[in-house]
């Protein structure tokens, strides 16, 4: 690819004149750096692992040609406007969750999480070998942005309560922090769903400001206290089955690269993704143990919670599929999930049940 | 890393005399061509995407410095000779299953698939995440190998059969094709054991020379037409539920690249990992449509089978426990795949029943 390709704008989809103009670092060539803006406080455990985790090996593969110079969340810009700062040249590269950014566009959801969507296993399916990727950069086009997944956490945990709930009634009125559109199935139940930052939810369930919370998984959670505050911790959710972390890169800028280097960046998200999906198994697996040990009571929602948790995610998906672009990548996601579930539940699925039926009993 | 390093033999494990010889064509520089042997028939569908996708991307984010030159196997060596044709230099860089190495040290088996053993997501969590990837470096140093997982076929079938098995006693006599540790367990429980080449199957299968057999997925099965021999398909079995492919490179020939190149090498096994995966998932989906459309039973093995599985597995995998190799990498396998299944199960697989019990009821 020409190196001089990134000056013909008519390349770029319709919505990138935004992007016209360059950070001037962008373009120094030979020891050249990269801005890197993430919606993360610098350390947050698992997700700054994979911020680092990319910009070393870039730098390293590349041998120094490319430095990625990674920014917490406030350092250059706020967390929610690395989208923007990256159409309009004033960064590199955002690393976030693509559904921050479903102000742009809707369909960035299907990037991350819906609810009542993918597990890590469907997703690498969907996007890596059945048209996912390929949907992320059609979309990434309009905006002037080369999107790759980047990092993938794994199930988010259904969730914290003060009390057990044994049936989608239970749900009426029950004080739920869970931001996004799992927020907007909870309202169609009858929670009172709140939005609090991370740092806000302790307090909150402690004097009662709060009945319930989801957060990330039991690693994370552990770190928080969450266990101080509640009884109960439901392991399954349906809002984020298998939220997965992008990567994206001002389209100019990874066109101005030589094909061998943007071959890099490509393989090193991907690498990540699968990565940064062990990191949290593997820090999750025995967060739960230790909680477990420790007294909490783990739980399984009742079939009609599933039920209304269902119909309530159809009916907020189902409000944006007037969009052509976002039916487009609605139904390649379902038609996906549907066929690679299929496989997997009577093979994986039932396997495992048996597999720890078995060992358990030996 | 100084590329002279490799000259200094010292730095290898102990059974790595053998490797001293160099093929001359891995030590021309610029242009330098690594010779990749593989286990598999050129164009074999899933593997060879696997090999080419490696290989191809080497080349191509090295700018040319590394050609990786795949072999078929019998093109060079036979493919179960790969692993000492790279031992001793004559190739740099074996592509296959690990479990085919069990002759030389049954460790090896647990970089592949062992029955009872991980599921992929189990597997990636234990070598990317927990111990594993150590593991297979420190035996790799003993053979004078660089091993790395690069690639993985999600879970194989358990199974076709002729007629429905309802007990474990239905195993009894039964002629079962399987190969390595799967067939032992079968043999355990009675089987007539057969190891037959996969273009024999579709003939005894026919005849009655074979009650049952498993290949490897859907996908790969359809293609060879087991659905027209058998009517009944189990998708979960317990002898390889999530089988890795491995790529491995003589040590002295990593050893001589440059830590940008190794690094290249590394990244790209873990991509093609991921890749490979989402490539047989999205395959093996349709596919298990397919064979149900076209009228093939799909069938569960009961609790009883399962219990017998386990106990001939426990059995097989304990008589290697007095090595200490095995036994080490052995319990960091079980006890890494106890805690992520812990999690997994609970969050994942809780939720994808849930969630496929909903979605098809709406």
């Amino acid at each position: 690819m020409d190196r001089r390709s990134f000056l013909k704008t008519s390349a770029l989809g319709g919505g990138a004149a935004a992007a016209s103009t360059l950070a001037a670092p962008a373009l120094a060539q030979g020891g050249r750096t990269l801005t890197m803006v993430t919606t993360w406080p610098r350390g947050l455990a698992g997700v700054w692992d994979s911020v680092e985790r990319f910009a070393n090996r870039i730098t390293e593969m590349t041998d120094g040609a490319l430095t990625v110079e990674p920014k917490a969340a406030g350092e250059l810009v706020g967390a929610f406007e690395s989208f923007d700062a990256v159409v309009s040249g004033q960064a590199d590269i955002y690393h976030g969750v693509d559904y921050y950014w479903v102000g742009q566009h809707p369909a960035w959801a299907y990037f991350a999480a819906v609810p009542f969507g993918m597990t890590a296993a469907e997703m690498m399916t969907w996007y890596y070998a059945d048209g996912g990727a390929d949907l992320h950069k059609q979309l990434g086009e309009v905006f002037g942005i080369r999107p790759f997944l980047g990092g993938q956490t794994g199930a988010q945990g259904g969730g914290w309560f003060r009390n057990e709930v044994n049936s989608a009634d239970d749900f009426n009125g029950l004080k739920f922090r869970m931001p996004g559109l799992g927020g907007e199935v909870l309202a169609s139940m009858g929670a009172s769903v709140q939005v609090l930052p991370g740092g806000e939810i302790y307090q909150a369930l402690s004097t009662g400001a709060l009945d319930a919370t989801e957060w990330i998984g039991p690693w994370s959670d552990e770190k928080l206290g969450l266990q101080e505050v509640c009884d109960f911790y439901y392991p399954a959710g349906f809002h984020e089955a298998g939220p997965a972390l992008s990567i994206g890169m001002n389209l100019e800028v990874f066109n101005s690269l030589t094909p061998a280097q943007q071959l890099m960046i490509e393989t090193a998200t991907a690498e990540g993704h699968q990565a940064n999906y062990a990191l949290f198994t593997a820090s999750n697996g025995p967060a739960l143990q230790r909680l477990q040990d420790g007294g909490t009571e783990v739980r399984e929602f009742a079939d009609d919670i599933w039920d209304a948790f269902g119909a309530g995610a159809m009916s907020v998906l189902g409000q944006y599929l007037e969009d052509d672009m976002f039916r487009e990548i609605h139904e390649s996601a379902q038609a996906s999930m549907k066929a690679s579930s299929g496989w997997l539940s009577r093979a994986e699925s039932a396997y495992t049940r048996q597999r720890d039926r078995v060992l358990s009993s030996l």
